[in-house]
């Protein structure tokens, strides 16, 4: 294996079926071009004019009630409407179909200067179980067959609110990244009659060589196929099809891992490390979903400081994704940080 | 067909077999985030200190030759290279390929200050003639088998240097959206014995929806399908597989479909138009390509201004594209500027 950190070459990821480039060698290119602001800005626990804190205007004129831990609310610019108009256009090439859904915003804390890095396992911990009740709440829904959680974190990231938050977009049908790793996961369940991701991490706990943290129920690692630098994954152990799954002594467990990369991330580059994440896990369609194995994937999009990031630019978007460092330097790197966080 | 400008909806791309989602009621969302810095420096025609002038030293201590119109080079930092070892990783889910290439570098024009916006119609040409000659010659290389052609423009999309210049990165085997169109067209192509986008063209040129602009050879219109804000797309109307099959007295009608489009792009929000644009072909590997027409796409992250750009983050990463504008308002309003550009 040891070609693999030395020349270019294309890794293969399962769970979707598409391949990422690495170009290890490439680590030396000297940086030229653009640079990020990184956030050094120093936040009030309450801002008078963030839309997200407690007691506060929105911008739709409603009031946030004072809250004290997690606070749930529809989107005031949601992308998907739950009484949108049902109507398919199909003409020749020109094929579109109605998209019902519903959009939620989660403060994860009432706390405007915080981040999940900042708060601790047990805060986390009610941002887990509001996940749980979001996902099982969303996917009764009529017409709702599946449920996006995710977080923008960081200017850089599109994030236009530095309050700690996150959002749930659900909807009737299954977004493009989730068909493919439904198709992935199928096929794999047929054949082998475990889920993909148990037999990935029983090769990853053996070799130790993408491992990044651990507990009894989770494993955060560095996937073999990562596609930016230093991209994460959090998997349970069990295969669990979603997190509702996830028994409730165990969602501390979860909490703990999260909090643990989220604190490693910001010690990486000395800064408050942006970040989307995101859980993909079972559609809520009502089928047979045996072969789901949920897990929260991090993308974060620096590379080798709080200013220079990875573009997904030209190449990467006719092409392929593209990377300089290896998933196993990145991994080495994030566990020698975790491994020191007290 | 009014529904379609009002309702949340997802369009099917026919030529990836993916969609995107719509929400056109969502672009009076007000924005608080991130600000792009313009492009507003005045350039001078030569700059000493930039590594793609004529006559400069390189970061690999090569000197420029005194080029006078395009000038091609293999890439300093090739992310592929033509004698890589070769070796695969075949172990459970742990899957890894050699990959091998070359990678060039083409300056459009030896001035510095120029962008192919502000390049005459004849300089335009002499950079498609180096596009075919590279595609041919690149092609025709032991173990390459397919050529990208793109071009990273402007400090938010990457580019690390202003000096008018694009990419050429050949390789082994086809990327994953080059994959996703060789299906889609082949399939498409064995069952209606003409080209996918010659279809999609007759619909289009009746329709008159989403044109742009038109000339004898070619098509420059906003795809139904479109993801970024203000994407655009040139399609040859002859079905052609490569752009080596453009009859040589077209080549000039290309370059004015090119320059036409940044033209109007610089005019948009005045200022120097950021994209990633790339040219989709036959893959090189010398199997029957009649299915394939080529086309020469824009993806440009600007949304409302020269400074608010649409973030591909979150949801997007874990679902699906998502677009505020629809694809019509897009090329309404890039027409009209079209229309009126002299
Ligand atoms: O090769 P460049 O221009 O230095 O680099 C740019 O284009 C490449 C190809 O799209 C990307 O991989 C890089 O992230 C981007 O910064
Ligand atoms: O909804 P927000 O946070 O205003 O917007 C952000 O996240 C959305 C979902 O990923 C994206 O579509 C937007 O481009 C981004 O700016």
């Amino acid at each position: 294996m040891e070609n693999i950190q030395e020349y270019s070459h294309k890794r293969y990821n399962p769970l979707t079926g598409e391949w990422v480039l690495v170009s290890p060698h490439r680590a030396k290119r000297p940086w030229q071009g653009q640079e990020e602001e990184p956030s050094k800005e120093q936040r009030p626990s309450h801002d008078p004019t963030c839309y997200l804190c407690a007691g506060n205007k929105r911008a739709n004129g409603e009031t946030n009630p004072d809250y004290n831990d997690v606070y749930v609310f529809v989107n005031d610019f949601s992308a998907l409407q739950k009484d949108s108009k049902q109507f398919t256009v199909n003409d020749g090439l020109i094929k579109a179909e109605a998209e019902q859904g519903i959009c939620k915003v989660i403060c994860f804390s009432p706390d405007h200067s915080k981040s999940l890095a900042d708060m601790n396992v047990k805060d986390i911990q009610k941002v887990i179980h509001t996940w749980q009740n979001e996902y099982v709440t969303l996917g009764k829904q009529p017409n709702i067959n599946y449920v996006q959680i995710f977080e923008n974190k960081g200017a850089v990231m599109g994030c236009s609110n530095p309050h700690p938050h996150g959002q749930i977009w659900s909807q009737s049908t299954l977004p493009n990244e989730v068909v493919k790793k439904d198709n992935q996961q199928k096929a794999y369940f047929k054949t082998h009659q475990k889920t993909l991701l148990q037999d990935y991490l029983k090769q990853e706990l053996k070799l130790k060589e993408r491992l990044v943290f651990e507990n009894r129920a989770f494993v955060v690692l560095v996937p073999f196929w990562a596609v930016w630098p230093y991209e994460v994954m959090i998997v349970p152990k069990q295969p669990q099809e979603d997190i509702t799954k996830l028994p409730r002594e165990e969602t501390i467990l979860f909490a703990e891992a999260i909090s643990v990369l989220t604190k490693t991330y910001d010690k990486l580059f000395n800064t408050s490390f942006p970040y989307s994440s995101g859980i993909h896990q079972a559609p809520t369609n009502g089928e047979d979903n045996d072969h789901w194995h949920w897990h929260m994937s991090f993308y974060p999009p620096l590379l080798r400081s709080a200013t220079v990031k990875k573009f997904m630019v030209g190449y990467e978007m006719f092409g392929m994704a593209q990377r300089d460092i290896t998933p196993e330097t990145a991994a080495k790197t994030l566990k020698h940080l975790a491994d020191n966080l007290y």
